[in-house]
């Protein structure tokens, strides 16, 4: 297999460095993984004061105000939060011990499946520098090599942060290789390097992921993107679905398990749409509707045909009516990134109807879709959540960043 | 999620007709997905007549000749194999029939993992029209709609054997779905048709293949090419290593686990090389040699550097000398596709240490590489061999054809 061609000349570098590390750290053992966990945890407290001086010129350098900068900005506790979260991940049951699967065929083959590291694990992400750390602790519990792709706004702090984990004894060279953030072509060389990057991880917006998912030739997993819906059904208790439509839309709007969209079957629209529409305008929450909602709250302007695909990532949310649980089913079918979805009713028929036929990653009866979630599903961590069928599918972590090989042991068979 | 565009009006009608099947086949239970096989085995067995009739015009159209002829040519034996292999499937045990997996978080949700089918599996394929109903069965039995792309030799064989499968009672309208072969653009829109077709498994060239995971947004299951590699141990038996070369290159020379190149320790190289190029020679390969091996035999041309990174499927192998197994693992690693390779060793150190550092879907230790197949690893069926490490590796059938899906289940439960 020979090596793409890199626009960046010093990429290639890194991704051969990055290939041979991966194939050290497949044979060290989870002590040995651990240990280097360990290391970095303390690597990232005693190296504080660098850390906040780089994450300083990163912020004098950048323009972004609000939320914005304060998922850019570190300070000690969030440093020490970084190095606890390696702590963590440290502690987790070893992904590469399985029960050992083997079996003897007829003509006395052995086959062992055995579950071996991914290899080459490339990361594309913004902002926030805890990704940084969170995703090098993941894989390298795993036993992967990790090729980052970070935001150029966070270049200054991910550069000192990977610096200081590659000062950690035991860890190969290559192990952690971070890109140029300043060009997008090493965005383009990552996805296209195909046999030196086992698989690409795409975290950020949906038109981001987008781009990644039609221009790579390495595989991809598809992660986040959550135009997420809740459907209040006819039995649903009422007071029970404020709170779910109030905590799925306003909790943290920016994020992919927050709703985007909600239903309200046509039996309770009169009386339900009034109240929670009442409910989201005195929460700060932008309220568009359909036509049928629009009769009922007039006040509500009309909701656009793309808003019904659209993740707001904010405080928006559509609001439509359906006639009953198989008319929300066809409208989530049809609108969502089948990344989490609610039903709240008190009808267990249309429960199960909802769980059974809605194609989403994760699906609810009477919670809040916020719940779509690495550590809030006792995994320990996380690494993004899926929206894709192949490999994984929601919340994922360490098993997913494995994949298996089988050991075939004969004493000459051929095939006859 | 909106429709891509598609350059062939009629193939958005397929893909949405399979959708809607898709959604009503992850429904049916076991026993129903069952009783549709052993239809369409029946349906097979009677329409023989119809079935032939169909293949007779394929074959009359065609230019092929020799072993690329057999492939397409069917007889009445070969139908009553493909209705036969249609009830094999229907006996396995199912897919989506798992243990449940489920768990209470301290909040109390209840959270539970089900198996769930694929969706819509895309498959493109070449001449075989046995691979139609192979395919069809895998497909249904795990409870996913198919849309197949057969190769245009096949053309008439392949609607024939789709329209008597279609006729089986209780099978829901575009579970099966045959696209145009007479253009390339079914291969382009099918592989781009992201939202419509959950996965797509390319079997073919390696050229091919590489296409459609060049061009492809749909997630890939990359199968077949297979650049296959045996190592020649300093502590082989020779007779051992004999026949598992002979066996691994001659017994089918066209298929994706035939062995493509041979690696010889350098201790053995006077001893072993000629022996065994008279024995290639003497069955019909043609062998080249890098410049070691030319040394010890100079009548073997020399091998140009692309053709350690090709799979030649042919009568055709190339030698080369290594310095001992890391010699041996560092080529493959470098060269191989990541498929099935071989040790042949009495030295279990360097046996283990080639089991655990090549980083291949199927390293074997004193076997023939051939024998890399679902039917030969006991699985009762095969869809490819995947050589990739993302969803599966190595050979896969049904599991592999299905994914996992959360349902949550809560009484109120908000994110705090």
């Amino acid at each position: 297999m020979t090596t793409p061609a890199q626009s960046l000349p010093e990429m290639g570098n890194q991704l051969a460095r990055a290939r041979q590390a991966a194939a050290e750290l497949a044979q060290f053992s989870a002590v040995h993984r651990n240990t280097i966990l360990l290391s970095i945890a303390k690597a990232i407290v005693s190296g504080a004061d660098s850390i906040l001086a780089a994450n300083e010129e990163d912020l004098s350098a950048c323009e972004l105000s609000g939320s914005m900068r304060d998922r850019l900005l570190l300070n000690r506790s969030r440093v020490n939060a970084m190095a606890e979260a390696v702590q963590n991940v440290a502690e987790l049951p070893d992904p590469l011990q399985d029960e050992p699967i083997e079996w003897i065929r007829p003509n006395g083959l052995l086959i062992r499946k055995v579950r071996v590291p991914l290899g080459v694990v490339g990361i594309i992400y913004e902002s926030r520098p805890n990704v940084t750390v969170d995703a090098v602790a993941l894989c390298i519990k795993a036993g992967n090599a990790i090729v980052l792709r970070g935001g150029k706004e966070a270049a200054q702090s991910n550069r000192r942060l990977v610096e200081i984990m590659n000062t950690t004894a035991g860890l190969p060279r290559g192990a952690i290789e971070l890109l140029d953030s300043s060009t997008r072509n090493s965005v383009k060389d990552l996805i296209s390097a195909r046999g030196m990057v086992d698989v690409v991880i795409p975290r950020g917006s949906a038109e981001f992921i987008s781009f990644v998912v039609e221009n790579a030739t390495v595989p991809v997993i598809e992660t986040g993107a959550g135009n997420c819906h809740i459907f209040v059904d006819a039995s649903a208790d009422f007071d029970m679905a404020d709170r779910i439509v109030i905590n799925a839309k306003t909790q943290r709007p920016s994020v992919c398990n927050a709703a985007e969209k909600l239903l309200v079957h046509r039996d309770i629209a009169r009386e339900y749409i009034p109240r929670i529409v009442r409910q989201l305008i005195d929460s700060g929450v932008e309220v568009r509707g359909d036509a049928a909602v629009q009769k009922i709250v007039p006040e509500v302007p009309v909701a656009k045909a793309p808003d019904w695909d659209l993740e707001f990532l904010r405080m928006c949310i559509a609001v439509a009516i359906v006639q009953d649980v198989d008319g929300a089913i066809q409208h989530i079918n049809l609108h969502s990134t089948k990344h989490s979805e609610t039903i709240v009713t008190s009808n267990e028929v249309n429960a199960r109807r909802f769980l059974n036929y809605v194609d989403s990653a994760v699906v609810y009866w009477n919670a809040s879709t916020r719940f779509s979630d690495g550590g809030e599903f006792g995994f320990g961590a996380e690494m993004g959540i899926s929206t894709q069928k192949l490999h994984c599918r929601g919340p994922f972590a360490l098993r997913e960043l494995t994949s298996l090989k089988y050991q075939v042991v004969g004493n000459g068979q051929i095939r006859p």
